[in-house]
């Protein structure tokens, strides 16, 4: 067999423990990773309340591979769990990261992969700790985050009715980008700018952890399956209702110039990764003071009342349907 | 469109959050999950030192779909994970499931699948605290599990030479079982002791624990992917050599029955989920002791020498090639 040019060696060509020979001593790890990568287990110092979130992106269904360059999709996979730590207002620690790939996947890609996944958890004061590698016909990561928690904690079951709803940000984004990759119609247009999100998105960790750690939210989740279905999420499990007015709904300059007053896509659409709260009106000035300190802007688009379901302003008689993002509902 | 039977409902009839909002009720937690399935995190009060290990299994790879139930398919991902955990001599206490299944998979085997998940998270004494569930053309079962570290840690690096070389229960039967079931000999024959064995792994938590509270052991590692193999790595990590007997190898009644003197799936075959140690000279008589409170058997297999890599007893001239299970390279 002819000796092959190193940057088309594939998985196959070397091996798990090949890769994983290669990949473990570039991981690095802090003074609270007792044992790392390497071992059945790696062994953590945590603190005393933990917060542990799992997500998975899956080609095909999160992603189609000319979407996103194996470095970014490493980065995504673990601000996706990042910005469930966000939510809760904790701080990223640990992760692990479990993996499937073809074995006539690229060892270059697959060490960009990681790279992203790496790069990303130290931007965020996270280690990477250990990981699973295995065959499989589509690519997917998915990566368990572990976090310290903060000294009050927040749900989505906080919310009363008066409270003030809140989102960071901008939404939309991510769907619109989505729309326009599956269309094929932005090729390489990297400076548009929800295609840059939905391909390097951020996760809102400092605003989450300013707005708990003040005591200003009584309710948060992340936007990562649409506005209403998780301002839904927060009404089911509070046993409140909510009212928003979409012309309130924050949408980037892009967003704005290709939709224009339409807002379906910034109520539905997933993976903004931005933070959903409810303020009770007494802490709105505190919240006033804070905003510029919070890394992001963040616009109120609404109320919790009294009731069950997600209400529309220009539609008050209608609840809107939990439309979002359900990997089994829409195809 | 007609109703359709209960039982013959899938998960794109219901979506994800149908799914979630029924499954989530029947996850029993304990105490110390201070906040359980559903929001953003959980949250666990954990231990100071937590060992975290994650695994998946994956359709087409580690499995047909009709080797196993969903159920013993739920099962069995949790157990390969615990056998890390048992590596470490550690206590399982929380997990995290991510979960990847085509549309039309059936609710019901969800369901057993999940049930099985928990089932065997609870025999070890862990709690199901959270999960992710995304859509996926092959069937993935990955799990993260949290458990508390020993107050001694073994690893792969302390084995010295001398050390002798001690295995629990019986190898190869894993390998059997799916060269079986591959060639599709065995349909409906639950009652093998082979194939039972591979639907229904154990993992040697009790074993474990003992070996690594007693302070018998320098080294040690569980066999997921062949003896020569995992074998192999406590040799890289600790810098020595070994010596195994194959015919010392314990292997079940109907491994011998079937494979006669030929012991080359129990040296190479993966997914028995045995603990593979290295205990010191000084030991040998304390293990001794020990050995009838392990809840299973454990077998010397070999010696730790000075040197690199693993040779068999019967060709002390020749290093045995690493075989064993690698996704990449074995197809």
């Amino acid at each position: 067999m002819p000796p092959r040019m190193r940057s088309s060696r594939t998985v196959a060509d070397i091996g798990e423990f090949g890769f994983l020979s290669r990949m473990l001593p570039r991981l690095a790890t802090d003074s609270h990773t007792i044992v790392g990568p390497g071992q059945d287990c790696a062994v953590v110092s945590s603190g005393r309340r933990t917060l542990l979130t799992v997500d998975a992106l899956v080609e095909g269904v999160h992603f189609e591979p000319a979407w996103l360059s194996p470095r970014q999709l490493g980065r995504k996979s673990f601000l996706v769990n990042a910005s469930d730590i966000a939510a809760m207002g904790g701080r990223p620690r640990f992760c692990v990261v479990s993996v499937g790939i073809r074995p006539s996947y690229l060892t270059r890609d697959l060490s960009a992969l990681q790279a992203g996944i790496v790069a990303a958890a130290a931007e965020c004061g996270a280690s990477v700790v250990g990981g699973n590698l295995t065959r499989a016909d589509k690519l997917f990561v998915s990566i368990t985050l572990l976090g310290d928690a903060p000294a009050r904690l927040v749900t989505r079951q906080g919310a009363h009715p008066g409270d003030h709803i809140y989102v960071t940000g901008w939404l939309g984004d991510a769907a619109l980008a989505v729309r326009l990759l599956r269309a094929g119609e932005v090729t390489g247009s990297g400076r548009f700018h929800p295609i840059r999100r939905f391909r390097e998105p951020s996760a809102r960790l400092h605003a989450g952890q300013s707005l708990v750690d003040a005591g200003i939210v009584s309710a948060m989740i992340d936007v990562s399956d649409g506005l209403i279905q998780d301002l839904g999420h927060i009404c089911t499990e509070s046993g409140v209702a909510a009212t928003i007015d979409p012309q309130a709904i924050p949408v980037s300059s892009d967003y704005r110039a290709m939709q224009g007053p339409d807002r379906s896509l910034a109520l539905t659409g997933g993976e903004d990764y931005e933070l959903l709260c409810t303020v009770p009106e007494r802490n709105v000035k505190r919240l006033r003071r804070l905003q510029s300190h919070l890394g992001c802007p963040i616009t109120c688009v609404g109320r919790i009342e009294k009731g069950r379901g997600v209400r529309l302003a220009g539609d008050p008689s209608r609840v809107a349907k939990a439309a979002g993002f359900d990997h089994f509902l829409q195809r």
